[in-house]
């Protein structure tokens, strides 16, 4: 299936790494295509403006609804909106994550409108509402210039799950992450390097060993970088072996809210 | 005072939109001083081999670390470590935030070096942090290729944050997500389109009740979208109106821990 993506912007030479190795893979599969339009296209003044002071006062610019409102028309027009989803990357949104990467890798046709910080005026949001599905949605908090970047993160993010685009190795490589840990450390050749070695048990062969080994590294790393995300982790998912590596660290296991 | 920043990537051209507006208006402002580095540089085989399979087996490639430490070498010549922060973007790192942004601004050199997804030789971050503060550092919960498009986003962040590159006005609109709530929504010129009107109360000229009004729309967007936004905030931060305003969107204020 070919997955149709459009994106406007401001400006649109940011959203040149669309073009490069990861875009190119998923083109030359057949699987993805990318426009890239710039919202100047859509004005009608000789200042081709975009922006406006305001209401209600407050700092910066915020996004006039007309270009916006003549760039969705074009880009969907009435009757053919079926299929179609509106993101707009801003700090307003919803978090993306994982979750959301596989819901959108499996849209037949992705529309961002990239609105600079302050934002896009509120009706053109509710207007595209009453015609297809909109999602707002932030990449974490913390502030940027504009969408443009939030694009580029999203779509390498939903690219990388389209079929056709990874070997299957590859895409073994996220299941770690989908289990609620962060990875182990690793290593590859040259086994002595600078005076450190690998860990003589990765070079062991004895598999459950190794797994063990990789459990209890991501078990410590977690609890010391991601608290949140180990006390989000269902107490029925740690084994006594799990939750002896953790105290012994001197971290606090999850408690199960149910055996409480 | 001037920040520089080295970018070291087997994808330099993907690092192009630091070149674009936003980095040179900082350079502009004599702030920033950014070079991109191709980690080929830093091999010796015929190939410019930068990985190798992972010890202890699994998916994907690992970065070898005899390229990694040749580079860090070279951008860090040994005795001139002082002010360096190397920045190893990766899912296991710590989440970035705008509070690590606030942090990296006040940084005088900064070097960052983008992994593939499954990492780079562990031992490389090891030897590293022997010489100068190392810090992996997460976008969030989502898998991407690597670090570079990671690179565009810390900088975006970063770079806003840097005195001389935005003007007064705009760097206070940080400040609402400063405040643990989204913002409320925003409009801007012509009063009616498409037959939505602005409403009213952002005409009405009296600030108070804007601000009312604002902060209402805040609290609700928040609880609707962040409910762990809302969770978080103090709850000595809520007046009685804030709290009648959640309950009566059908939402649960939270509930300070110190009052139960």
């Amino acid at each position: 299936m070919l997955m149709r993506v459009d994106v406007v912007s401001i400006f649109p030479e940011y959203l040149a790494p669309l073009e490069l190795s990861l875009i190119g893979r998923a083109r030359a599969a057949g699987v993805l295509d990318v426009a890239v339009h710039d919202l100047r296209t859509w004005t009608s003044d000789v200042h081709r403006t975009v922006d406006d002071t305001p209401y209600g006062g407050g700092p910066g610019m915020v996004m006039r609804p007309e270009p916006w409102g003549q760039a969705l028309d074009a880009l969907v027009p009435a009757g053919r909106e079926s299929g179609v989803r509106l993101l707009v990357p801003g700090p307003a949104g919803v978090r993306f994550d994982q979750a959301l990467a596989h819901e959108l890798a499996a849209e037949s046709h992705l529309l961002f409108a990239c609105g600079r910080y302050e934002g896009i005026d509120q009706r053109v949001l509710e207007h595209a509402a009453t015609r297809m599905p909109v999602t707002e949605v932030s990449l974490g908090d913390y502030v940027l210039f504009g969408g443009e970047v939030a694009v580029l993160v999203i779509m390498e993010a939903v690219t990388r799950l389209l079929p056709g685009v990874l070997g299957n190795a590859d895409s073994l490589a996220e299941e770690s992450h989908a289990h609620g840990l962060l990875e182990a450390p690793v290593y590859t050749k040259p086994p002595s390097w600078r005076g450190q070695d690998v860990p003589e048990i990765l070079r062991s062969g004895d598999h459950g060993r190794i797994a063990r080994w990789r459990r209890d590294q991501a078990l410590i790393r977690t609890a010391g970088r991601r608290p949140d995300m180990l006390a989000a982790l269902p107490a029925a998912e740690l084994d006594k072996r799990d939750v002896a590596t953790l105290t012994g660290a001197g971290f606090q296991p999850p408690v199960d809210d149910m055996a409480k």
